[in-house]
């Protein structure tokens, strides 16, 4: 019986000999005696990621929308997102930028980078290399805080992996739902079921432990809005839900983003000791990864709802800092083409608008409704709001492949739209910063800075936090005397082992369980730590309490 | 013996009988009298705008440059650019909604729009179409403030039009800058010495009246460095001076932006009132309809070091304003093009900074050099950064017409250089605002609302001002018995005339003059306003002063 089922069992039946931790209480109460005393510490903070989302693309949506954004009550600077590798910067080092304050590489989730080569970003010692860094999140939870994440994707997928896990590979989806599954958060909104158990390949059956940590699992908007639990799971669909302008056609059991957010904020603000709340427009960056504006605009505004209500409940509190950034731009979108090289200074916004307003559906939503035989083709492109083509449009949609359809049916429509794109890729320039409440941040900042004031805000500091709850687990019980080890009996499951005269000491990856065998009596005892224990392939990363325990 | 030729000579023997008119003066000192007590009102104010900018140019010019930007310490919000007429602005327009609050149509300088079709601007009342309209350069000087511009291109181009004339076409050169001539300004700096004599079709000499008024006249960096002036008139170009990277090669002996800057602030804040002050970075845009990279960061660059001698002084003095903007996006130029669909996230900043490097002058500049023959076509696309050319890069550089080479050359350096562009013409998007000091703008705001935020803190407001500046001149001498008509003998002159039993009233266009002739005495005096007196081609507008004279 490996590790992995014992952990399990434990957490089923619901006997863990659970030991309260004393350093992260007095970490807790002295975070609760500064309360007050330093003007800028806040209660809640509430963070939301328009991934891949670009200033033209606002804009863009207000003359669609036809009326001022949530958005455009609280601008107040810029971000710079570059990566420590690139101009450009993937989604999985901007959401370690924003969670944890460190500038990182491609696909790298909340462990420092590799690689730097971007100027002005201070190399990272060879031992270093994909060492996890606390987020955000688990400060503001080790504060006692309340803690959630929401997401359009899969809540696996980069950002919210960001805020709540610590892998070297974004896509290694089965360590970052194990990792969030035992980060003890209160309320977890998105997509993303299938890798609680269906397509995992460690055996694990996730599903099973949320069910065990008295999680409301629901699964569709009737039952989350029902929902009165204090913890929340919500998984509303395999990977990604729907975007936004497709769900009353295609998934109209799925919640939108905004009711996500006000659930989550009703449930998190419960917690006496406030909360911290990551909240992600994930589809956005997907839309403009296929140079959809239908898309974009669809999944932007819904986001800028979700900011309304995060507004709303931080303009009623007045102890709420609230904090709104796309993490990168992408494809480049621009209100005028090349069609509007000349003419630009008396086309009015009707000419942009109104094309687009002929879509119905994004080009992913209006796709998954063209029939195998492709008869009715054109009821689909006109979806997607290429209404009476032309005889140029309708050979141009007759002659392409299925497979490509999409990107002609782009092409066309932002072709009647005068919308321009460079790339099929993110872009690199600073974005607008949003951010509301006290202690906001403003002007023009690093992507990492936001980590770090809202950290300030919440009254700790990142760095200490990681050398509290990432500690290397070889050097330190070495240091005890230990012989240490890592158990990979079970490949996808290894197990720290730390041994000494009279303990045996077994940590298994992305839990938060620390089994401790007395070697004299035979006895054992399973403690629970308020964070995760990470291996990065190379060393396994254990919180100060693991070691505490071994003394 | 046309009005043109009395009026110069007036000005040119100084015999002008000047009556100092009581209206302006009370108004003068009643903003003495509220110096001090009104926390939001500021001695001086600095508007800089960068020409066709953006955002994404802000970005790249900084790893170009490879450290921060003066720009970059002043980021406070973002503007919204469009005119009344289109969701892309024109410059005309939006130098016209920056500097007197009114969004306006294609081409019109600081006059009301005949055309409003954008959501959300309300309609003119036709009888008010191309009516002009208050500029902060005209308030702050009827305070009492010294007033001045600095442009890279010739002054009568429509930024700086905007802010000291009033004309329905920016194409009419001749009588923007026979107005800017008669604004009594404190200091023009740039280029555009051309419409001053040689190029005007109205028979003026502005350049002789210039001399009358009092100005030091200088030609280059030589002559103004030296100035010590308290009024000074800098023409040194034809039109526009060159780009900043192409200046030591071409044009050695124009001054920077940055010198033009600081030269204007220090030769303005000798006015013990205050000072208001205009610098436009106006060849970002030429470079940006060209999708010429080089050409965009050479002036961006350039016109960032102006905003540090702008922040240098404001720093200083404490009680000055300073506004930076783009007027509008241009090119939509990105870091990222369709090279880096895929491998974005690991292109490091070199890769698109090196070849950016590699090019010592500007597209325009480089072409400057090429010979009739075309035999220096490689050194001259080396210089522009197209060094160790391919095959194909030779091959296209020597089959594309002289005329188009430009556009070949720009398309060759952004594909080495990883730079998407999606347009020649203006974008749409918001752009960011830049301020300092007391009572800055803040957040998202639009353009227009930048003249109020400017005219309030240095205690005017325009439309009450363009009331009292800018009246129908035939309205209200009928209302006082004149009869009125247009003498367009001199058909590029138009004079107003007003006639009533005892008195003959003439008002030149684009001056700051009135001729009052009692009929019984015969005798004549010429006053002289503080206001430039327009004809939009349908109406005169005056000053309330002009009107006091008749009484």
């Amino acid at each position: 019986m490996g590790f992995r089922k014992k952990w399990l069992s434990y957490a089923l039946v619901g006997t863990l000999a659970v030991s309260s931790l004393g350093v992260m209480a007095s970490q807790d109460a002295q975070a609760k005696d500064n309360k007050g005393k330093n003007k800028e510490e806040v209660e809640n903070v509430i963070m939301l990621v328009m991934d891949g989302s670009s200033d033209d693309l606002s804009t863009l949506a207000r003359w669609y929308k036809g009326e001022d954004l949530a958005l455009d009550r609280i601008l107040t600077g810029g971000v710079k997102t570059y990566s420590a590798e690139s101009a450009i910067t993937d989604s999985a080092p901007a959401a370690t930028a924003l969670a944890t304050g460190n500038k990182s590489n491609s696909g790298y989730v909340g462990v420092l980078p590799s690689i730097v080569t971007t100027p002005g970003v201070k190399p990272v010692a060879e031992k270093d290399h994909f060492k996890p860094v606390a987020n955000v999140l688990e400060g503001a939870k080790l504060d006692g805080k309340a803690t959630g994440i929401v997401s359009t994707s899969e809540i696996q997928h980069a950002t919210p992996a960001g805020f709540s896990a610590h892998v070297a590979k974004r896509s290694n989806y089965d360590d970052i739902a194990e990792q969030q599954v035992y980060q003890n958060m209160d309320v977890i909104l998105g997509g993303g079921s299938d890798s609680l158990s269906k397509t995992r390949k460690d055996g694990e059956n996730l599903l099973e432990v949320v069910e065990a940590k008295g999680y409301d699992y629901v699964t569709d908007r009737n039952e989350l809005l029902k929902s009165k639990s204090k913890k929340l799971w919500g998984s509303f669909a395999p990977s990604a839900v729907a975007y936004d302008f497709d769900r009353a056609t295609t998934k109209p059991e799925e919640p939108t983003i905004a009711e996500m957010t006000e659930k989550a904020i009703n449930t998190l603000q419960k917690d006496k000791d406030g909360f911290f709340l990551m909240v992600e427009g994930s589809k956005i960056d997907w839309a403009a990864h296929a140079n959809d504006p239908i898309g974009m605009i669809s999944d932007f505004l819904a986001f800028d709802d979700a900011v309304g209500e995060a507004l709303e409940f931080a303009e009623k509190d007045g102890n709420t800092m609230v904090i709104a950034v796309t993490d990168h731009g992408n494809s480049g979108i621009t209100i005028g083409n090349k069609n509007t090289t000349s003419g630009y200074d008396t086309t009015p916004v009707k000419d942009y608008i109104e094309p687009l307003k002929e879509a119905k559906m994004t080009v992913e939503g209006a796709l998954s409704l063209l029939k195998a035989d492709r008869s009715n083709l054109l009821e689909v492109a006109a979806l997607y709001g290429i209404t009476n083509p032309s005889a140029a449009e309708i050979k141009a949609l007759q002659e392409t492949d299925t497979k490509k359809l999409g990107s002609i049916m782009v092409q066309l429509l932002s072709e009647r739209a005068n919308i321009g794109f460079t790339t099929g890729g993110h872009t690199g320039e600073d974005v607008f910063l949003y951010s509301y409440g006290p202690a906001k941040p403003t002007g023009l900042v690093e992507n990492t800075d936001l980590a770090h004031t809202m950290a300030k805000a919440m009254g700790f500091d990142l760095n200490q936090l990681s050398n509290k709850i990432f500690v290397n687990a070889e050097e330190s019980f070495k240091k005890l005397g230990y012989t240490t080890s890592i158990d990979q009996t079970d490949s996808a499951n290894p197990v720290f082992v730390a041994e000494s005269k009279n303990k045996l000491v077994k940590i298994p990856e992305n839990k938060n369980i620390v089994i401790v065998e007395n070697k004299n009596s035979g006895k054992s005892k399973t403690h629970e730590l308020n964070t995760v224990t990470v291996y990065n392939d190379r060393q396994f990363f254990i919180s100060e309490d693991a070691l505490k325990l071994a003394k």
